[in-house]
């Protein structure tokens, strides 16, 4: 199969499609983006990697960030983090607040904002939110391979201004003692891991060590073990899309994160990484033609992992 | 791999848990099952077969049918089925009311029971009970390929003389219009084809053609599409274990069906399906050694849809 | 201050008013009023009466009946009532089924659809509906001391044959065990006494006992203790307009009970009941002009029970 | 009826219970309060006073104030209050988050916390927090005709440190657009009139323009309009004790604002007003021997509004 044809076809088709969706508009920095990108990458675990339209371009990557942190906190507290928060596909928005309530102050799953701030109190334990950022910075350069990822501050700080549901959820889950500590530190942590910036290729190739077992054969780093990563794939495919997860399950059959920046990473077990970007999104926030590049590309290719 | 030195140690292992868990007693005919129970069977798609313990004494289907009654429906009705039914994890208990209030008669997905009433309310279209039950009966002796599957009327009776809660759900549905028949003639349906019994070996072999990408190998029938087959395991990974679907997927890492009989359908796409059954249920009313069995097969076997 | 000129001139303003609001269409036999009625009554504790417009036309009581059942079940349970029923507002509307999930088939007040359905399971207690609805039919009768009112039968039908939510209601409860008799039977019941035919000067005179601290004092009987006329008004005022309940007491002012056929009851302690009738409902399923005309009465009469 | 005698009995019999109910502990500077204090206040219309127990001793008013803020914002913002919040019960514990979501930010009623939250941002609207703390501390001294009345620093100060649920609800309806000013100036007004200090005997005569028609009789000051009193008082009473305002109606019969420091102030229309206070509370945030203070003086002395 000819994987960089199928791509440049895919970019082809769907490059018309771009003005459809809408750009998130409540983080300012983010409305100003171009909704005419496309950019699609897929890194094979064999070291080929094949890319069409903008994949060299970097956009924020926002919540497909969380994957990166997720692998960091694990590493960090262990299994003892899903005593904080849960591993069960939501059912609701990505800042919905009600569960949290019910289910006092612990969130649904580390994919979910409350889960994500979660997260970033873990990650900054102990530490000043610039030393938590600059791990989380350390690690998505280490698994790709990349030294020239960044944040970007003008992002960070446009999500820092307007961010009052964040805050809200923060501010709640501490009432419940499920934040340790400060809100303000927490989620300058959080907004500033979404706030980075990456391109399709780069973002591919952090993602690798996903499909690999853990393991990044193209650097031959054991990022982690082959559980951990079968179990991070797992959430990603029940709750990476937000209460469209089990859609994206079943016309993509990958799992996938998404992020409102317009990006999701999608991971092919034993095979592959795919980073798709295109800022329009769909009526549940996720990139609308990023999903239909990855539902073209799992039915031309025959990945899927509830396939033979 | 010796497989069937797995299976039995396995077997060897759990037996002496099976007094954990609690055996479902809303249906009065299904607590009278022996919790010491403990079945497991293994079907590859090259015709190999395993099994240990009790795995060819028949047991209560239950909601594992509704993998059967779903496929027999998207024959039916094809991809038009999901504008009367979603495709979305609940997060919320088996037999919730709550979701169908907000989302106006539409439930989140057909393994949920809500769900599973609007598919058979699909399969009866126009005919009468007794005629659609012989058509599902029919289509599960088919697939299992063996003409002693048969229906426990004692089972169908018990449910529909205390089945309020699912009384309850199809009124209402019916109230917004996605219920189209009678509903003691759906529910009649319904409740006969939960009250299938099937051994864990049966129950294996029926569940054979969604690991063959919609065909049997062992009968050579094309069962369905590869297409269908793939976005059905999707589905059983995404809501096959109600709000307890995203630990399932972590921990086994399988598409899987549970049952409040105490069965459990996993699939290994390109591989196998497995059966196990241990009456005893968890707090979210998954067979409690079942779904440790699973976890066990699993993590010997590396058998993950998750992992390279 | 002259009532009479008062209702009258109510009439006159807002006769022209009753095209407004939208008759409820769910119960066929109720879609089929004409829209342009309107009838107003006062009945005074000192035996004076006024009345305007349709004041004589009988009209479908529905909800407004919740009043004489819940007088007639506590006369039956006493306050054991209050372990079946809630007494608080819902917060939500009239048949919604999501907090009896929440709170475990306990509706929360007597006057939604389920807690009603839980009262006319009271009222049942061991007989069978016929007498069960003789018993209520005689109750209102006597209060309104006038035996030609009437239930009537092709409304009590209509309501059979397309009453799905409540049907679901009802059978939710009964799997908490909150309903102890077969669902058919409350429910025809519970149809049944939603058909009373009254008018407004019938049902001015049905509820004045509600305003003599349980004694009508026009036929000298003591219906009720003058604590449980107290505590029944404080039901009415509450909850007796659903998810509306506030918004009547802040414009209106006075215990009210109102029905989807049109119809509200509005009680002035000490001083007298007001009914009012009008098919046109506002977006919370209560009259719309109905409303409107109490709260005239309220206001340039002075009778408020929050004011002096 | 001898009403000083009638004080003294209640005093009296319900000392001895003080025990009962758990003081308020999630803001430690109330959590240090002397749970055994029981304090009674009448204030009639005509002047005469009646007191027992710790009467004169001032305690945090805490939600009691919520009734002296909104009459104020209404003063200010006039009807158009009413967009920003709502009138109906919540049906909700009070600091609940779930009904903001659904309301899109628009809080329920003003007397639970977001809607409390919604009227300090209206009373400051344009000033600063000092201003703003000034003007609600000479209202309440206005109305109460006493200049001692003063706010507690060490408990403002205390709401503040730990005020994490009261940070998410403003947060969460500035989110919204439902806050117009920063969050932390919001709160600085609600935390300091939460920390108001009265004794029942100020309280009592502060709440008196309740019950006297808007005036108040001993200073003739006419504090607000008729209408509006008797929107408050109907306000009080189907919201001001959250999800326990329809008991409390059904119980006692008057409305009543409580507040977690263990206050109530209850209006008898025409009449009287009366503050309790005893530290201890009921599962629902109330104070348990408070709320028994009032159910006797209102069955003793016959003062209900549902009475003739």
């Amino acid at each position: 199969m000819d994987v960089q044809a199928l791509v440049e076809r895919v970019h082809g088709e769907l490059k018309t499609r771009t003005d459809e969706g809408k750009v998130a508009d409540y983080i300012p920095e983010l409305a100003k983006v171009d909704k005419a990108k496309l950019g699609l990458a897929i890194q094979m675990l064999d070291g080929a990697s094949f890319a069409a339209g903008d994949a060299d371009e970097p956009f924020s990557a926002q919540s497909v960030s969380k994957v990166f942190t997720l692998t960091l906190a694990l590493g960090r507290a262990g299994e003892a983090l899903w005593s904080r928060v849960g591993r069960e596909p939501s059912g609701s928005p990505f800042n919905s607040i009600v569960q949290l309530e019910q289910e006092r102050g612990v969130p649904r799953n580390p994919f979910i904002n409350a889960g994500a701030i979660v997260v970033a109190d873990v990650i900054l334990s102990g530490h000043q939110p610039r030393e938590a950022i600059g791990d989380i910075l350390r690690f998505v350069r280490f698994v790709a391979d990349d030294d020239t990822i960044a944040i970007d501050p003008l992002v960070a700080r446009s999500e820092t201004e307007t961010g009052f549901r964040n805050i809200a959820l923060a501010n709640y889950m501490r009432a419940f003692g499920n934040i340790h500590h400060p809100v303000e530190k927490v989620l300058g942590v959080y907004f500033h891991h979404c706030a980075l910036a990456m391109s399709c290729r780069q973002l591919a190739r952090a993602g690798l060590y996903l499909a690999g077992g853990g393991r990044n054969p193209l650097t031959g780093s054991a990022v982690i073990s082959t559980e951990r990563a079968r179990r991070i794939n797992a959430l990603m495919l029940t709750c990476g899309h937000y209460d469209a997860s089990g859609d994206f399950a079943f016309r993509v059959g990958l799992p996938g994160k998404s992020g409102v920046g317009g990006g999701i990473l999608a991971i092919v077990p034993g095979r592959a990484a795919i980073a798709v970007w295109s800022p329009g999104l769909n009526a549940r926030g996720n990139s609308l033609v990023g999903s239909l590049a990855l539902e073209m590309i799992a039915r031309e290719t025959g990945w899927s992992i509830f396939s033979p």
